[in-house]
């Protein structure tokens, strides 16, 4: 494989990846609207685009593999492919936090509808959002933008802490909205999974962009602390 | 670097894994032996011990990535180390879930006793017997281990389901005890998580030895499916 195709290779990986992250940030914001007007119909569009997004997943992988093993990139395009893989896998699970969501609905299905204290479209704005921005940070290798995702996963957590507590104090005092009151937190436990996921994103791109910095000036060969912790 | 040394290599990374496996495997069982007789001192030996498995997954990784910035090695070393970040980003993950755990159970001290239907140390001990499993494949690329570990997630499911259910109605009939189900519950779906997580690195294990296999009949620079889903 020539230079340039092999640096085109990493643009169509690099596509792929934009494209499985459009899927996922998709199928979040599918699986909400299915929760905010409780239509099944969409939920039926969220575990499909779970299947899709799973099929990606390995071909992206196949995908990087294939070039790992081909190609035998050094530094800051093997910290690239490596990137890409961990940043695959965690969109995958943002999938699967779309279709936990999705599940959760259709449970609710069976439930009286309950005015609840909580912002479950709120959460999952800022929660999208914080995936956009870490992919964002991915395709112009902003070490800068990432750590702005770092600094957002505070705000979910503190919308999904303080759900929890008002929650919990609906269950106890109107025990019957128990069963709607446990799908809510449990849907934005999934929203504060996502955050999550945004933030490993984010930290995986500082680990690309810097980590290809702090390589141009410290040898590769020095061994590294691999030693198991005491 | 020689060929023995390069193996040597390999072997280390192993090793540290599976000293990072025993560190995650302990901490949920620490969680959960916190879990059983509500002593808080055992949630500070788990949070040390996530700091641990955090500091040894940064440590692992970087290891790896050493070993194929250096050796670029081919097929089944490489599918090796690959599995290794893999299996270690499951681990630390594991490592989170017990984290998790003894934070519920922190939670629980200023809630009284209560008698829940649901049986959280069996369930813990499914799912770390399912880690302990997909680990010991790994040692001994056995495919078929690994295997038999991704039927056990569905005694695990069932039973996370069952929590869910038995939980809900709990808070329904007996409200003042809903901060106790509750907690019981996030428990529950903890360690439903830890057993995916072995569900992933059984999977890896397979991936790795068979891909292996696979890799031997098969052409490396055949053009594998990295095309978007339509």
């Amino acid at each position: 494989m020539t230079r340039i195709r092999f640096q085109q290779s990493l643009e169509d990986l690099k596509e792929n990846l934009l494209v499985m992250a459009g899927l996922a940030e998709q199928a979040i914001q599918r699986a909400i609207e299915a929760y905010r007007v409780r239509d099944l119909s969409i939920c039926d569009l969220v575990s499909r685009s779970e299947i899709a997004i799973n099929r990606m997943e390995r071909d992206i992988d196949q995908a990087a593999l294939d070039l790992l093993a081909m190609e035998q990139p050094m530094a800051i395009d093997l910290r690239f492919i490596l990137s890409v893989i961990k940043i695959n896998a965690d969109l995958e699970r943002v999938g699967d936090a779309a279709k936990s969501i999705s599940d959760r609905v259709r449970h609710m299905e069976q439930m009286g509808v309950a005015e609840l204290p909580v912002d479950i479209p709120r959460m999952a704005s800022l929660a999208t959002d914080m995936v956009r921005k870490s992919l964002q940070s991915f395709i112009e290798g902003d070490a800068e933008l990432a750590r702005g995702v770092l600094t957002m996963d505070d705000a979910v957590d503190s919308m999904n802490r303080a759900a929890y507590k008002a929650l919990t104090k609906v269950m106890e005092e109107q025990s019957h909205l128990a069963p709607q009151a446990l799908n809510a937190l449990m849907i934005s436990r999934s929203l504060e999974r996502v955050a999550d996921h945004a933030t490993n994103i984010a930290e995986d791109v500082i680990f690309w962009v810097q980590g290809a910095d702090v390589r141009h000036h410290k040898s590769l060969t020095k061994k590294n602390g691999s030693q198991p912790v005491p």
